[in-house]
């Protein structure tokens, strides 16, 4: 399985450093890279080329945090911040997911539209409910996606239609753990909802079953000051909500960690997420959307805290990489105008790095283009944009200037090698 | 010239109230609003109707503030702030409207596009250049918008290259009001660009010519504190940056006046924007993307500072008015979450409301299905959202849920009963 794309290539290299190849080839073999070519080398003579001369061939974009069952209410119920958004709009919403039938349809529409977009790695939420969660992973493998899925966790502070016995939470995880060794790309991530809603007894259950089937972790952290001053009443005994993960070994020390939003570092705690190498998951949309706040990422940038980008649908409002990407910028500037001016904004080039290398770190080797990478790689329809009055724009201007306009789709999009649109 | 629209129709009746007609009927006669029916009235019997059924239809959305020249440089250039970014890169775009070839290019790109928006009404910015701005006028008078076009004027703190000497500004406003005496619908509005770059003595001639020519004014007001230190370094005789454009009398006292941003109000300036019923054309993309800051929108709503909706091209990076309405909400909550409680943040009805009536006062009877309102409507396409999971959905849910998802095209559009799309 050898081909090779030709286009505008442009990828990060590092935090502030792109690399931009106009009119070249990357070469794919067995679903890596094989490095970008000015010309195509002799040895690859005659292999198939895709022809996108002309267009932005970038990584594919990583999402590292959103709710698939959420996807069917989105772009609604904005009006209220994040505790009673989740009790109101969501978990209600999320129960549906009971009915296996219910779930068929809403994850159908969910991966149909998200095959479409920017994105081709992914960490995302399911429900408590093991059908619908084997159901949506199922549906993202045969798309070609790669990327991990969990199924949720929660036994406490959570109405009668979406809560478990802490025993059953535990026995379903095992269950559906067993149950994911049929697929191939897409993965069980372990997922307790957030610390309210899990029992320190449920909590110290699922750090064995991550050290048994040494899996990944994702949740919440400090997305919002109630639910801090809430975590707080709920574990006097840890003196902030970092700590509250990692006294259950849940916070990077065992393995692999995702935390959400982040908007809020507890000074202590902030040094815990380092050492620890979580990464944090930045979600500007919705952390706008639910009156969070806005998580100080040039200050994580730039202290070490390892970022990647997300969604989060559906306190997120678009499925689109891109605008998450635009909403990254738009947001750090906003914090840097008017509540701390310490430290930059966030630049197209870092937002792109955040977006690729740096969440795809969590996937392996993904999110460039450099030998030895996964070949995720997505194309840009630029069309619609005035270019023709400005043709003296580099690539990674021609990036910028496709960020900032209205486009959710992409040309075309290969997910290790295997091309799904 | 009579017929009808039917389908799902929705418009705002007062800032916190909107009416919502399913399947339903606007009649349209001469270019004006009949009212809405639920059965067509027997004295309209045969006219032609336009089936829209189960699509939404909304009032046109008015745009009250942008600059057309800079949509060659949409998206591109979002790492200064204001004054910087208008010395390092507007200006010298501005400037290249002088070779009315170069201007025809752009302008028959900008127009093409707008026409495809749901803008239906708009006061725009042209630049300093009389033929330039005359040919847009004639090119958005074709297409059948209603409207205000500005030539700009300029005649200190700006570059050689896009600066007037003050007779000739004077001499050439003159000149271009007198030519636009042959457009229908699109309507000269003077346009200083704001206090820094005009003298007191082309203030002062601006002034005799809005008497003289009874014209409306737009301008630039307190969009960023650099901004205001540097108007109160200019004209240290008045207490505030209100005051400076009070002086010359063209601050709503004489003719209906747009002042752009706003973001920073003077406590003592504030009550003449009150009592001179001063429309603000709140820029929320452009406010962020340069840095400047969140208007307290939900205090001028509350206080009664007359508010319309802009989308500020090309310090806002798109055209689509439906982003500036999302953007209008997700910024309040921003400021309200973490700048100024006191003020709640900005409701879907209430960015209805100014996006449509509240602007569309500035035009006259304009923004509303009532009956004796000019007919503009717009229809908006759904597809692509996943409504079918939510059948329950409300008129004003639907139309929510349209904002948040990534559109920026109509289905159909009307202005004052004439189809444009």
């Amino acid at each position: 399985m050898t081909f090779a794309i030709k286009g505008d290539i442009l990828y990060s290299k590092s935090l502030n450093k792109v690399s931009q190849n106009e009119n070249s080839y990357i070469v794919c073999v067995d679903g890596k890279s094989e490095g970008v070519f000015k010309k195509l080398p002799a040895k690859y003579k005659g292999i198939k080329i895709y022809d996108y001369s002309g267009h932005i061939v970038i990584p594919g974009l990583v999402d590292i945090h959103l709710h698939a069952p959420q996807y069917s209410f989105i772009g609604l119920h904005m009006d209220l911040k994040l505790l009673d958004w989740l009790n109101k709009y969501t978990f209600p919403a999320e129960s549906k997911y009971k009915d296996l039938n219910f779930a068929k349809k809403a994850y159908d529409i969910f991966v149909d539209d998200l095959k479409k977009t920017a994105t081709t790695r992914f960490a995302m939420f399911a429900t408590i409910h093991n059908d619908a969660t084997l159901y949506l992973m199922s549906r993202l493998e045969k798309v070609g996606f790669k990327g991990y899925v969990g199924k949720v966790n929660m036994d406490r502070n959570s109405p009668k239609i979406l809560v478990e016995k802490t025993k059953n939470s535990v026995k379903d995880t095992i269950l559906w753990i067993e149950a994911c060794k049929k697929f191939k790309n897409i993965k069980p991530i372990l997922t307790p909802r957030f610390i309210p809603s899990c029992t320190d007894e449920l909590m110290s259950e699922l750090s064995n079953i991550m050290k048994t089937y040494n899996l990944p972790v994702q949740s919440h952290l400090s997305e919002n000051r109630s639910e801090i001053e809430w975590v707080k009443e709920l574990m006097p005994s840890v003196s902030n909500y970092e700590e509250a993960y990692d006294r259950f070994e849940m916070l990077g020390s065992v393995t692999n960690t995702i935390m959400a939003h982040y908007v809020w570092p507890d000074e202590k705690g902030i040094e815990l997420m380092k050492d620890r190498k979580v990464w944090v998951a930045h979600s500007p949309s919705s952390n706008r959307n639910l009156g969070s706040g806005i998580a100080p990422i040039g200050r994580y940038l730039k202290e070490g805290v390892k970022v990647g980008l997300a969604t989060d649908v559906a306190g997120g409002s678009y499925l689109s990489m891109f605008r998450a990407i635009e909403d990254t910028i738009t947001a750090s500037k906003i914090r840097n105008s008017l509540i701390d001016d310490k430290y930059a904004s966030v630049t197209i080039e870092q937002a792109l790095y955040i977006a690729t290398i740096s969440g795809g770190e969590f996937f392996g080797k993904v999110g460039s283009f450099d030998k030895g990478y996964e070949f995720d790689a997505i194309v840009l329809d630029e069309k619609d944009i005035p270019t023709v009055l400005m043709p003296e724009l580099n690539l990674l201007e021609r990036f910028e200037r496709f960020i900032y306009r209205p486009k959710d789709k992409v040309l075309a999009k290969f997910i290790a090698g295997k091309k799904v649109v």
